[in-house]
């Protein structure tokens, strides 16, 4: 008997929803038709409990809020039109405290181009932060999950496991009970685990290249993202080892390189785009924005990892909401 | 010193946020360019303890979710895109349950001809919905909370003090510990409360006939709708009590007639279409749409009711989630 949501877990309870809503294609956003262009359309929730660290001030609360939803709109390639937030707010909370949240949102919006355009106010025990985010983009440029062709470039913008690491240095400090972190190198990472800074000109660039094929974020973690990628294009990736892009201060917090090689797979937050790529166009795309090529799609659907010896199957770990115990060092923070 | 939320009050604190965000006008729903048409965009979010009756079914917990946005798209005269739902569903939550959840939300958006076309799972400690409802209408057909002119006619379609009579009537159920409603006219109040009917055809009809001048819809009761018509539009307005159309079978529920006018102006949830019009086009306006005259605007920002005696001021009465124990009878079902 698998009566409990808890018991399905969250990808098994998502898709016997999806079934329900008739819903058959899987992106970072929803499109809707429009004239000559496509809508997107995003919506992601945040709460207290899973999603903010103790350390977060209310600014980076609300900047986190704004910055996950428009990272879903960076990964279609589009321009963000705006968004709205809907928020319940404890009635304990300092108002102070409240204002700094909206702060951070608003800041965050403006700083990509764009602008909190209304919501919804509810006292709620837990605070929770509900956004959404529309975008345009132009029919022939939208990226989306599928599209991937064996043969092409997996490449992704940024470096990988700093909001994992960041995550670890936080509750470090939440557990020593001084809520502080002090050394520069911790803080950096803390501020990419509370600052996410969504890839809008990267997503918008790599779109106009025309040269990617498929894409999505990577807010789950680098290994859950292959496997929705792997999912959506019916394809398979081998990834080199050597090639991703791990945030050097990630070994500030790592205990040896396996472990910071794990924090790079299989811990979300970092927000940046995953990707694939015609190989004869890599000098368009590169021109774009940074990117690093960190392996190949393959025909078949298994995703390995070539380490320098035989190649290993990737798991698909990470963070499933449903399934409580099973994170794999980072919070969901889709 | 006023230092918590709790202490503001929501409307206060939307005050203030809304002047961090810049956010200038108030309607039910965002607008948004979109070359020769507006998008219209609205957020709601849901939640177990203020939102759902103990006796709703999860079918109608989600028919709920998606119908109070829908209902936001219905007040600006407009035709909907599609929605998106975030849940926060708690794990030990029946899968059974959750399933029904998401068919009653299903149901709901394709009995007004549209569809939930994605959205966001996480795992909660309370049952949270939060919806968002996508539009579009012509930019000379749009309805604003603004436009109002001293001379329309405020008017109102279907009946009021339904759906507060329906939430006495399944508190009372509530505390006798059954949880069931058996009165055939008891069953009937508990619907219009637990399974409101957003007023699309309405909306687009009063949109189409050109002779309404604002609109919104009544979700936080007519006494507060008429305050915020009043604060946007920069008029007033005379209500005569006998026109109020209160639904007879609040008489069921009323303790007396100044009962049941109480449930009619104070308590939210019925989810009708508040509007003004230009006497001229009354006739325009009523083929759309059955519809009730229920008073006149006024030039000065006096809301007052005509009873037969003297008039009497409106208060200002009605559901403010951050104000604990001020609730008017209803729930807040915005």
């Amino acid at each position: 008997m698998t009566d409990r949501c808890a018991d399905l877990g969250e990808r098994e309870l998502v898709r016997r929803i999806t079934e329900i809503l008739g819903i058959w294609e899987k992106d970072d956003c929803a499109v809707v038709e429009d004239g000559d262009r496509y809508l997107v359309w995003t919506t992601d929730i945040l709460h207290r409990r899973a999603d903010f660290p103790e350390i977060a001030t209310g600014w980076q609360i609300g900047w986190m809020a704004v910055a996950v939803n428009l990272s879903d709109v960076a990964a279609m390639g589009a321009v963000p039109l705006g968004l709205l937030i809907a928020a319940g707010i404890p009635p304990e909370t300092q108002v102070a405290f409240a204002e700094e949240i909206f702060r951070g949102m608003n800041d965050c919006a403006l700083g990509y181009g764009t602008r909190i355009l209304g919501g919804d106010l509810d006292s709620f025990d837990e605070l929770t932060l509900s956004g959404t985010a529309l975008g345009w983009v132009e029919k022939d440029l939208i990226l989306r999950r599928r599209g991937a062709r064996p043969g092409d470039l997996l490449c992704t913008t940024g470096t990988l496991g700093s909001a994992g690491a960041g995550l670890r240095a936080a509750l470090e400090a939440e557990g020593r009970g001084d809520g502080s972190v002090d050394d520069p190198d911790l803080q950096a990472l803390t501020r990419r685990l509370l600052l996410p800074s969504p890839r809008m000109e990267e997503g918008r660039a790599l779109a106009l290249s025309g040269g990617v094929t498929s894409m999505m974020d990577n807010s789950d973690g680098l290994a859950l993202s292959l496997f929705d990628l792997s999912q959506a294009g019916g394809v398979g990736f081998l990834v080199q080892e050597e090639k991703i892009p791990i945030d050097p201060l990630v070994s500030k917090v790592a205990e040896d390189g396996d472990d910071a090689l794990d924090l790079a797979l299989y811990s979300g937050g970092d927000f940046e785009l995953l990707f694939t790529l015609n190989p004869d166009r890599i000098d368009d795309a590169a021109r774009g924005c940074d990117l690093a090529v960190i392996g190949t799609v393959l025909g078949e659907r298994e995703i390995s990892i070539d380490s320098g010896g035989p190649r290993r199957r990737l798991q698909p770990r990470g963070y499933q909401h449903m399934t409580r115990g099973e994170a794999g060092g980072g919070r969901d923070r889709r």
